[in-house]
């Protein structure tokens, strides 16, 4: 394991370097769409930089966010943490943040989440993941995509990845749906010093993650947009639009905290699609590719070998 | 006061009459739509039927929810009340809810709502509301339902109608929008038999609430469903909309409620309106007929008198 001098400051420039590279990758890779960077700066300490593509060739709404923000910890996070606290604990949080939503159907939506955590007396942790929502499942993309996932959580620790993978299942989870977000990847929250690691080699394997994002979105951008689409696929994309709001605004923890706790409210709901559709009681027709991606949507898949119809 | 021989038998009966007798005079103001029903049951006991309309000539997306479900109370609303309560309190809740969207910009989104809730050992009470979500505020409109909702309740109390459209006024709010859901209307909960009231005069207001309902929307079908429309004003309508599914999913406690207790999810989330959009940041021209009603989305506006710019 590495040293230990790694500052706050430094994983701060490091998020905000890596926001750069990837914007310019997703720009590159769209060919027509630009993210337009919008700064604010929060009431009570720090700020951030929302970068945010409207109508892009490719991505139809997208957001990349940078924030570095600190000052008096808010009381509903105090009491969420289980380490003893004095009153006027502070905090520091950093992190990069994405949500990708394709023109179209055929594109995956992506997220991703690289974050480092900061307050009072020495408690630290990083968190993150990337996690992909196929309006489509296509079970060669989905094992593709948990392949370079693990490819990156190997070089850190072994148990990362199968760690890591149950994680995302578990939170990117619609309990009022009983059905996944989409086909997961990787979560990860409270990344401290246990276990024989140090703030060194976490942040390595954050900066891995984020290196990999770009590469994996490109990927997937470049194999799927110009396959073609019907209205009925579209109208299946505002559907499983309309669950991804459900799930961010139900039972996303981080979309929550920030609502309930004056975040920047223009920055937290950029993941929101741009559009999305209700409709009563919808079930897809028996043997459609719709009604497919519906029974796939569950726990517990080793995308790695692909699922199979009795798990 | 009468007196108080009345059962939960007799008013959850009351309110699957409500729901067939709203039903058939928004069918007939429609003139297009009709409402199909659904019938559902719940594991744990009871059930309800919904009633939903798509596509008619006004409405374009509308349920029309009864419910009665009984059975061992959840534990996290056993925690939310301050009653001592047994081990395995049993609980009775019925009612109807509904809410409305309509196709036509000019024509305000409505919601209403009429319950009554039992629990072990002798607890009851009632609760419900109106409120209008008007996509342009239109002031004499506002005006003529606050003085609707006014004339019911003075019916029945003189300070009903003061401190259920505070309370309206409070539980619509996005906070983190500071905006409200729209003009607001009355909200009333944990009616019960405290300061002089019995189960039949509290039970003769509520039935009072929910036959205002129809006539009140019905007029707003036939004043503003044929008023010009254009582009612009669908999207202004797709952006309130979206702040609708936020505040549903966000904050509205029943919705949350619902949602966590394996409520029934269609019917539900049956409040979600047909399609809704989100911008970035998107903040209407100055001077525009949307700055006018985004000004006008605040608490506090005495709506019988109009609002005054200083307020």
């Amino acid at each position: 394991m590495a040293q230990d001098n790694i500052t706050r400051d430094e994983i701060s420039r490091w998020f905000q370097e890596l926001q750069d590279d990837i914007t310019r990758q997703l720009e590159a890779a769209d060919g027509g769409g630009k993210f337009v960077r919008d700064a604010w700066s929060r009431p009570g300490g720090g700020g951030g930089v929302s970068a945010v593509m409207t109508n892009g060739a490719i991505i139809e709404k997208g957001g990349v966010n940078f924030s570095a923000v600190w000052g008096l910890a808010p009381q509903n996070l105090v009491k969420s943490l289980s380490v003893e606290l004095p009153a006027n604990a502070e905090f520091f949080a950093t992190g990069v943040s994405i949500v990708l939503h394709p023109r179209n159907p055929m594109v995956p939506i992506i997220h991703m989440n690289t974050r480092y955590f900061e307050i009072s007396g020495g408690t630290w942790w990083f968190g993150g993941g990337i996690d992909l929502t196929p309006h489509y499942i296509d079970i060669a993309d989905a094992a593709w995509f948990h392949q370079r996932l693990k490819e990156v959580c190997d070089q850190h620790h072994p148990s990362y990845y199968p760690e890591f993978k149950k994680w995302a299942d578990d939170y990117f989870f619609l309990k009022h749906r009983n059905e996944t977000r989409g086909v997961g990847g990787i979560f990860f929250d409270h990344l401290n010093d246990t276990a024989g690691f140090d703030r060194a080699s976490r942040f390595a394997f954050v900066r891995d993650v984020g290196k990999a994002f770009a590469p994996i979105y490109v990927h997937f951008m470049k194999k799927n947009s110009t396959l073609p689409f019907s209205e009925n696929h579209k109208q299946w994309q505002a559907i499983r639009r309309g669950r991804y709001v459900e799930f961010n605004l139900v039972w996303d923890r981080g979309t929550r905290f920030g609502l309930d706790t004056d975040g920047r409210t223009e920055s937290i709901l950029m993941s929101l699609p741009p559009m999305a559709q209700w409709f009563y009681n919808y079930t897809p027709p028996a043997g459609s590719p719709e009604e497919q991606t519906q029974r796939l949507l569950r726990k517990n898949i080793d995308w790695l070998r692909g699922p199979s119809e009795s798990s």
